[in-house]
């Protein structure tokens, strides 16, 4: 059984060290010959539109999914109903989370707590968005933003002009600037036959637009009931086969989404040692319609993101129980090139050393 | 980083499958084209013996290692003289490991209690044996032998021709026959800088010479505290790094050493889920020199070997908690192809869930 992935970064790289275990084989698809899963997985090289490569991974896999959030929709419906390709997640998931706009008519659909927003294609509507809405908010690109990127936050009308400079042009969306509490997010899977396997809440700390820490399971029982109805609702909607996530801020007790990622997330890889079953495990268990693994927590997690570079190897594993993920990229100031992550017996515990990682590690990341 | 591994069997997949979060690359060097670790990393394809591609593995890698007891001792003294290749563990432990009389030679120099036992070259030679340790005995080839093939059970003077008729002609060796209640094994690493790090005792049982179940932690606390007492000689007796296992009898509570394997052992596949570091990641740490992760057992383990073929997948993962470790082998009788590994809360209901799993799989293993 062959499972074929649009795109070799690190979520694909982990897809197919879970997979291997359960006796699948991987191809994928992208344009940088020393992509973190094509160290460790056949790659077809070349640009994810290449529809000679494109009808290869259709033809020589059973299945096909995508570990980048920003992989051609165009292409993929091509694979689909030119080359025959049984592709999961369902594009039009893919689809809706390209597009901030389509995610919050969604969110509004399904009933889904979200924040006030308006979409913003000229001067005029930004103006107009302004007036409704007010400051502070943020002014965000509708495609192609990831990892705080094509996003500006605007506290005050100057700001708001060199905003519209930086990233007027494109199609954008203005929406209120939630002064939350936390960050949260919800994770789960939705085999091809239906079954449903979700998650503890993932508590998250952003910092300067990156994921820079997750703690899990995370806040009062009541959080985690209302993002998995929310999360239900989703997957449903889309007849999905895969995991989908849902992020949300917290404000005042109140789930407000965010954005939805349909796709393994960032913030489930403390599954990896922290769950019975990984995101990825379950990821190609839901594709390949496989029976859903147990997703309960096998202790209280921390996940740290490896900003820039690798610390010293032997620095890190000197650290009593850290599970070190290195994807194999090279160094690069901002860039996700590894991941550290804790399970503790108590939640206490777990933070105290989190904490003093972090500190250790890059030091300025506050945990709330 | 690179890890060359002679042997691209389960054991090396493994050890690749932990090393990649690592950030280690890895190449092997196997006669099978579709051999297990050649499915997840490079493969050079050859013969053990073969000179130029043992070159290549040494110039291509800081360190080699080995997946199968097997392998040419004079094939890696090449590697290590001829090519400059560092080699871990040591030769010379792989050299005893490799011969039941070197290896009964150590246990007795450093007091290490074995069965009795006589080499055994000649018809005569049998005759004086049987006469010194009696009957029942099992004759054992010196070299070559593993999951119980090259011995044969003796319990009468016909079954003693017949053993010889059958096994003669090589140098043998011939060893009581120990009643024993149950057998154990314990597996350690130790590091190139003399780090030690040992993990809880293992319960094995066997059935037409191959291991079926391990379980762990087993037995009562000073087994454990003995069997680590006997691996520590060991490991310090070679300067050893890596991976090294003991099997023992256990006879009215005596531990009766039989044999060591140094490399991962098939009882330690339990630790990838069932301890905060599993045999393939210590194995490598201790090899690249970096600091030893924690052996402790995350709760109670039961690994079960499949044999011959992998049941349906989708039967496998409907068990709640099941972990699959699938080889990519071709079905053949009595081949092991891949594992399952169950972690639960109490050895209780570890046992209950791991009986009820054996019965289903194949039912005719008893559980002492």
């Amino acid at each position: 059984m062959k499972v074929g992935i649009v795109g070799a970064g690190q979520l694909g790289r982990m897809l197919a060290l879970a997979g291997y275990p359960l006796g699948l084989e991987f191809l994928c698809l992208d344009p940088a010959r020393d992509a973190p899963a094509g160290q460790v997985a056949p790659l077809l090289e070349g640009a994810f539109t290449d529809r000679r490569l494109l009808r290869q991974l259709a033809r020589r896999c059973q299945v096909v999914t995508f570990d980048w959030e920003n992989v051609s929709v165009a292409s993929l419906r091509t694979m689909q109903h030119a080359h025959g390709a049984r592709i999961c997640p369902p594009v039009a998931a893919l689809a809706t989370g390209q597009d901030r706009v389509a995610e919050k008519r969604l969110f509004a659909r399904l009933g889904i707590p979200t924040t006030r927003w308006r979409a913003v294609e000229s001067r005029a509507q930004l103006e107009r968005a302004l007036q409704l809405i007010g400051l502070p908010g943020v002014l965000k690109t509708r495609r192609l933003g990831y990892d705080g990127k094509g996003q500006a936050v605007i506290g005050t009308r100057a700001q708001a002009a060199h905003a519209w400079e930086r990233l007027g042009g494109v199609p954008l969306l203005y929406e209120e600037r939630v002064p939350f509490d936390c960050e949260v997010s919800i994770i789960g899977a939705r085999s091809v036959h239906g079954e449903l396997a979700i998650y503890p809440l993932c508590g998250n700390v952003h910092a300067q637009g990156i994921l820079r820490l997750t703690r899990a399971p995370y806040g009062p029982p009541q959080w985690r009931t209302r993002a998995a109805g929310y999360l239900k609702r989703v997957l449903e909607h889309f007849r999905y086969a895969g995991i989908l996530t849902i992020e949300f801020f917290v404000r005042r007790g109140r789930l407000i989404a965010n954005e939805i990622a349909p796709r393994v997330h960032n913030s489930g890889h403390w599954t990896i040692e922290g769950a019975a079953t990984s995101q990825f495990e379950n990821h190609l268990r839901a594709i390949l319609g496989l029976p859903l693994g147990d997703t309960r927590a096998l202790g209280h997690s921390a996940m740290i993101n490896l900003i820039g570079e690798i610390p010293a190897r032997a620095r890190l594993l000197a650290v009593p129980g850290l599970h070190l993920h290195d994807y194999g990229k090279q160094s690069r100031p901002g860039r996700k090139v590894g991941h550290v992550t804790l399970v503790e017996p108590t939640a206490a515990r777990r933070d105290a050393y989190a904490l003093r990682l972090l500190e250790e590690l890059a030091g300025e990341v506050a945990i709330p």
